[in-house]
C-alpha cells in the first residue's frame, strides 16, 4: 500500500489524505496557512493550490472553481483549496503559490499610550506579622488580614486556594510576608519573605488578524517586553463571521477556537517570560481587549448571537476570571480580566481605543474611527457618547480586490498619480517589487485618479482622462494599470479595475454612514469635529487627505486628525496599570449609546449618498468638493 | 507461584500480601475496618487479629505486643494489627475477631433545631426578561441583571461558568427563565422556563468518627432524607491526632484524607439524591460544619498548625468555594459552604452548636458542653461569650478503658448499684448481652459506685464496701465486676478496673478545669448558670446527675440541663436555611473569646482539684456534695 499523505510543497508539510476533507482543511492539520477571505465559501478565490501528483484522487472542478478558474488555469493543475475534495485516499502533492501564502503582515505593536497614575489591581505589600503566641491565639487568616487591614481599611477575603501554603509562607521567614491582594479585597499570593521587587501583568490585545502582548512590570508601569503574532484562529476563517459560522456549524467549534488563541496567549506569555527571565507563575494578572466575537470566543461565551440580528452580545460586563477556567499558563489564583463591550460589533478593543484616545474627558466634540472590517465608530465627548459599528467589509485588507493584498512585503501602499503626465508613482512596503495592493494604497490610488479627473464622482473610470493607463477589458467594463508588468514582482500588470473601485466606495459609504448618522444624533456638522482620533493600522498607515478625498473620514482640517495607532492595546495596558482606568472603562461603556445603524430609517439613503465621491451632498465636503467638481467634470 | 494474598475472615475480603505493609495498613486496602484507637501506636491493644495460616511469614511480635498480649495469647497467633508486617509475602489467613471490628455505631442525626426564617444563600427566581429586538441592544448580561435589580435593588455579576448557557436560556422558553443567584450577588445558575420547584442543598456535620448529610428542600426549609456514614478516614487514624500526625508523617497524606472525605461526602450526596429523584447537579449548595481540623482536612488546609502549640488554626472566617476546588459532585457552580471556626480545638462544629443552642440571645449567662474527644465549652450570654476546649481525651469513646467501647450493639449504657446489696442492674445498647461499656455507662457505673461508697473522693476502689464486686488483681490494683461472665456476650466478666477509674478522673477534671476555668473569667459561680446546653452524642446518653456527681458537669439542678442532641448538624442546616445566621455564625465566631486553657496559670491547680469526685472543693458541688461526703466516709 503507497502512503496516502497530501504533500504541500515547497514547505515539506505533509498529512493523511482524508476521504471527503477539503484540501484546506488538510492545509490547516498540516500546519500551512493558506490565504482564505471568504472563509472557504468559494468566492475570494485567495487559496489556489497547484496539484502536481494526484489530481484525480480528487473531486471534480466545483461551479466556484469553473467561475474564478479559467479553464486553462484548471488545465494547468489549479484548484481552489477551499473546493477541492480528497475523493480517494492516496499520494497527493500540491504546491502551494506565493501569493496563496499568508505571509508575514506588518504587524503594529505599539499606540500611544497616555501617562496613568501606577494603580494596579494587584498589589504587593511586604507585611509583619504578629507571632502566633499562647498570648495571640488568633487565626492565621485573622492575623494576616488584621494587618493588612490597617493599611487598606478594607477587610480582604482570602483565595481558597492561597489556604494551602499560607501557615507555612507566614512562619518560614520570621513572621515577614509578602502578600498579594487583587483590587485590595482578596488575598490571591502569599510569599515568604521579601518579593515585592517581581510584580509583572501581561496585556493583550486579541485581534481578528494579529494578537499582541505586552510584559509590563507593574511596579514601574513600564512594557518590557513585547511579543505579537498572527490570530491562530485564522486556519478557522479568517474573518470573524467565518469563525463564528465554524463555531455553529462545528459540534465542537466554539471549543476548538478558545483552545487555539489560548494556547496562543501561552506561547506569548512564555515568550514574554522568557525574554526577562521570568516564568509564566510570575504573571500575576492578564488584561484582555479584543472585539466582542474574539472575546466571545476567548472567555468560551457563545458567539453566534453576535452574527445575527439584532447582534446581541452575552457579555458587555467588564470580567475578572480564574486562569483556570480558561486554561491559561500564569499564576494560578492571579486573574485574567477584559475590559467591557458595548455591542456585538462594538468591543473591548473599542472601549480600550476610547479609554486610550482621551475623547471621553474632551470638552469639544470629537470623533474616534477605528476601521476595519467592522468599523468602531464613537463620538461625543465629557458629557455624552455614541458609538456605531459599520460593516465596511475586508476590502482594505485586500479581500474583493483583483490584486488587493495585507498590507505586507511588496504591497503598495502609497500611490501618487500626475494628472498632467499620467505617471504613476508608488512605494511598497518593505520597498519590495510591487506584488499587489494594500488598503492604504488603494485609497491613495482612488483618492489621485479622482484628482486627475480619471474617476467621475459616481466612481466610473474616464478613458478619456486615463492617458494610456485606462483600458477595456475583454470581459467587460475597463480598468486602471497601476504597475506594468515590467515593474511587478510577478512580471504582470497590477491593475485596480471598475469592480475594486466599487468594492472601495462601499466599503467607505458605509464607513461615511456611520459618521454621518452619529454627526446627525448629536445634531451637529462634520466640521464641527474638534478632533478625529484613527485607530488601528489601517488608520495609521492610510494617508488623511486621500481618505477625505474619497469621502471615507470626516472633511476635517488635517491637522485636527489625530494617529493613535494600535489604541486598543495602550488601553489595555492602561487599564492594566489603573484600576481607575478599568473602572472609567466599565462606566463608560455602560453609558455609551450604541446605535443600529441597520435600524435607522435614513440608512438606506445615507448610504447611497456617501457611495459617491467624496459624497453626494457636496455641502458635506465643503474643503474638498473641489476636486469632487473636477471629477465631475 | 502460590497466591500472594492476605484473606481476612469470616469476611471474605483480600489484599496483595505487600512486603513490609502492616496488617492494618493491608486490612485498610482490603477495605476492612479494624479497631484503632491509638493510631497504630500498639498502645490500645483494640486491633487484635488472630492468625491462622502464614505466622512464620510475619515479622516477630514487638515489644509493644509483648507488653499487651500474653505470651499464651501470642502462642494462639493473635497479634496487633498495626505492630505485625509481612516479612515474606505468601499466602496468610487471618481471623478478625467480633471485639476488633467497628461496628455499627448508634448514631444521633438530628439535635433540637429552632425554627429559622427561609432566607438561603441560593434563590431562583422567575423572571420575564424583555426580548432582544433592533429597538433594545443591550447585551444579554445587562439586559438579565436590569431586571434582577429592579426585584433586589443589588446589581448582581454573572459567575463565568454561567456565560455558555445564558444565551440560549434566556432564548428557549419565550424570554421566561429562571435565575439562581447567591446572596443577590452573584447569578450561577440561569435555566429556561420555570424550574423554582427545585432549589435544594445539603448540610453535613463531619465529625471526627461520623459524618451525617441532610438533604434541605430550600423552598420549604424542610429536611427531606439525611444519611450518615462512618468518617471515611478512620482507617487513617481514629482520632484527629492520629490523622494529623498521618499528614505529617505522609507526603501526600494530606491529600489522601481531603480525597477520602470528599469521596465520602459524593456518596452520601449520591444517597440523598437517589432517595428523592435528584440528580447531584440539582445540590446549588453544600453547607459544612466540623471541628477545625476536620473542617482542615476537609477543604485541603495544612492542618498541622492545630497539633502543636499554640494551635493556631489556618483559617478562621467562613468559607466559600467553587464544588470543583474540592472535586465535591453537585451543581458545578454552586457554593461549598462552611461555617467559622474559632480557635485550633473549637471548630466550626462548636460554633455551630452554639448558633443551634441559642445561647448566644440569652439574657442570663448559660454554658453549652459538646463532650467528646475535645471538649469545647462556650459561656456567655448575648453581651459576650468565650470559648475553650479541654482536651478530655478517648475514654468517652471506649479508648484505654479495658472493656470500653463506642455505644454499638452490646456496650453497657447504663448501670445502677443497689448501695445495701451491691446489686448492678445494666442496660444495653440494643439489649443485647453486654459485649463491653461505652461512655455513658461508665460514668453511670463510676457515679453510683461513689454513691455506694465503693470509691472513694480520691477515686479509690474501696473493697470493704465492695460486697462481692470489688476484687484485688493478681498484677496488682483491683477492679470493679460489672457483669459477670454466665451474662455477658463473650462469657468473661466485664470490670471496671482502678486504672479505667483514673483514666474517667482525668477525663472529667480535664472537662471541669475549662468549666471552672470559664466561670472564673466571667467571675460567677456554676450555680449562677441558668441553663447548661448538653450538645452532641454523649451529651445526650450520658445521665446529667451522674455527670454532675463525679464532677464533670457543673453542679446545676438538672432542670437547668437542656439536651440538645446533635445541635452542630443543626446548626449546619439552620445556617443552610438562612444567610442571617451564617452572618451571626460569622460575627459569633470572630467576637467570641478564646481561652486556652494550657496558657492559663490556675490551670494545674484546678486539674488536680477536679480529680476528686466530685472535686476537691466541696464547695463548688453544694447539692450533690452529701454524695461526695458519703464516699469519703
Amino acid at each position: 500500500m503507497t502512503e496516502q499523505l497530501v504533500h504541500f510543497q515547497p514547505l515539506g508539510r505533509k498529512t493523511e489524505a482524508r476521504k471527503g476533507k477539503t484540501l484546506l482543511e488538510l492545509a490547516r492539520d498540516a500546519g500551512v496557512s493558506i490565504e482564505s477571505i471568504c472563509g472557504s465559501a468559494g468566492k475570494c478565490g485567495k487559496c489556489k493550490v497547484i496539484v502536481r501528483t494526484g489530481a484525480s484522487a480528487l473531486s471534480s472542478p466545483t461551479d466556484s472553481e469553473t467561475k474564478l478558474l479559467s479553464s486553462d488555469v484548471l488545465r494547468n493543475g489549479v484548484r481552489l483549496a477551499c473546493q477541492a475534495r480528497i475523493r480517494v485516499p492516496s499520494r497527493i502533492v500540491l504546491e502551494v503559490p506565493e501569493e496563496s501564502r499568508r505571509g508575514h503582515h506588518r504587524l503594529l505593536a505599539s499606540g500611544v499610550e497616555p501617562e496613568v497614575k501606577l494603580q494596579p489591581a494587584v498589589r504587593k505589600s511586604l507585611l509583619s506579622i504578629p507571632p502566633a503566641t499562647l498570648k495571640d491565639l488568633r487565626a492565621d487568616d485573622d492575623r494576616l488580614i488584621d494587618v493588612l487591614f490597617k493599611r487598606t481599611r478594607i477587610r480582604a477575603s482570602i483565595h481558597p486556594g492561597v489556604h494551602g501554603s499560607l501557615p507555612d509562607a507566614i512562619r518560614r521567614k520570621e513572621w515577614t510576608a509578602t502578600v498579594t491582594t487583587f483590587r485590595d479585597a482578596e488575598v490571591i499570593q502569599v510569599e515568604p519573605g521579601d518579593t515585592t521587587d517581581e510584580v509583572f501583568g501581561v496585556a493583550v490585545d486579541i485581534g481578528t488578524t494579529k494578537v499582541v502582548a505586552y510584559l509590563i512590570d507593574l511596579r514601574t508601569g513600564e512594557t518590557v517586553a513585547n511579543e505579537s503574532m498572527p490570530n491562530p484562529q485564522i486556519p478557522f476563517g479568517e474573518d470573524l463571521m467565518s469563525r463564528i459560522s465554524y463555531t455553529i456549524k462545528e459540534p465542537e467549534g466554539g471549543k476548538r477556537l478558545q483552545s487555539v488563541i489560548v494556547d496562543g496567549l501561552n506561547t506569548l506569555i512564555q515568550k514574554l517570560c522568557e525574554r526577562k527571565g521570568l516564568q509564566p507563575e510570575d504573571i500575576l494578572e492578564v488584561m484582555v481587549v479584543g472585539n466582542t466575537a474574539m472575546h466571545h470566543l476567548f472567555f468560551g461565551i457563545p458567539a453566534h448571537h453576535v452574527a445575527a440580528a439584532p447582534y446581541a452580545p452575552v457579555v458587555r460586563a467588564s470580567l475578572s476570571v480564574s486562569p483556570g477556567h480558561l486554561g491559561l499558563d500564569m499564576y494560578p489564583f492571579g486573574r485574567v480580566s477584559s475590559l467591557p463591550n458595548v455591542a456585538g460589533f462594538v468591543g473591548a478593543d473599542a472601549v480600550s481605543d476610547l479609554v486610550s484616545s482621551g475623547l471621553y474627558k474632551d470638552e469639544k466634540i470629537g470623533m474616534m474611527i477605528d476601521i476595519g472590517t467592522n468599523t468602531e465608530i464613537i463620538a461625543g465627548n465629557r458629557e455624552k457618547l455614541i458609538s456605531c459599528s459599520c460593516a465596511s467589509g475586508p476590502a482594505f485588507e485586500g479581500a474583493h480586490i483583483k490584486y488587493g493584498m495585507r498590507a505586507s512585503t511588496g504591497a503598495v501602499e502609497r500611490v501618487w498619480v500626475d494628472p498632467a503626465s499620467g505617471e504613476v508613482l508608488l512605494r511598497t512596503v518593505d520597498d519590495a517589487q510591487p506584488r499587489g495592493i494594500c488598503g492604504s494604497g488603494i485609497v491613495d490610488a482612488i483618492s489621485e485618479m479622482f484628482k486627475a479627473g480619471m474617476l467621475d464622482s459616481a466612481g466610473r473610470l474616464v478613458p478619456a482622462a486615463g492617458k494610456d493607463r485606462i483600458r477595456k477589458l475583454k470581459t467587460g467594463g475597463s480598468e486602471f494599470v497601476l504597475a506594468r508588468a515590467a515593474e511587478t514582482a510577478m512580471k504582470e500588470d497590477i491593475t485596480i479595475t471598475q469592480h475594486d473601485i466599487q468594492e472601495i466606495q462601499l466599503a467607505k459609504a458605509a464607513i461615511f454612514t456611520g459618521v454621518a448618522t452619529l454627526m446627525k444624533k448629536l445634531k451637529l456638522r462634520c466640521s464641527d469635529l474638534s478632533r478625529v482620533y484613527a485607530a488601528g493600522a489601517f488608520g495609521t498607515y492610510v494617508d488623511a487627505s486621500s481618505a477625505i478625498n474619497i469621502g471615507m473620514y470626516p472633511d476635517v482640517p488635517v491637522e485636527r486628525i489625530k494617529f493613535i495607532g494600535n489604541a486598543a492595546g495602550s488601553g489595555a495596558r492602561m487599564c492594566l496599570k489603573s484600576t481607575k482606568m478599568r473602572d472609567l472603562a466599565e462606566e463608560l461603556s455602560h453609558k455609551m449609546k450604541y446605535v443600529e445603524l441597520a435600524g435607522e430609517p435614513s440608512f438606506q439613503n445615507e448610504f447611497a449618498q456617501a457611495m459617491f465621491l467624496p459624497h453626494r451632498d457636496l455641502s458635506r465636503f465643503p474643503n474638498h468638493g473641489h476636486v469632487s467638481a473636477r471629477g465631475k467634470a
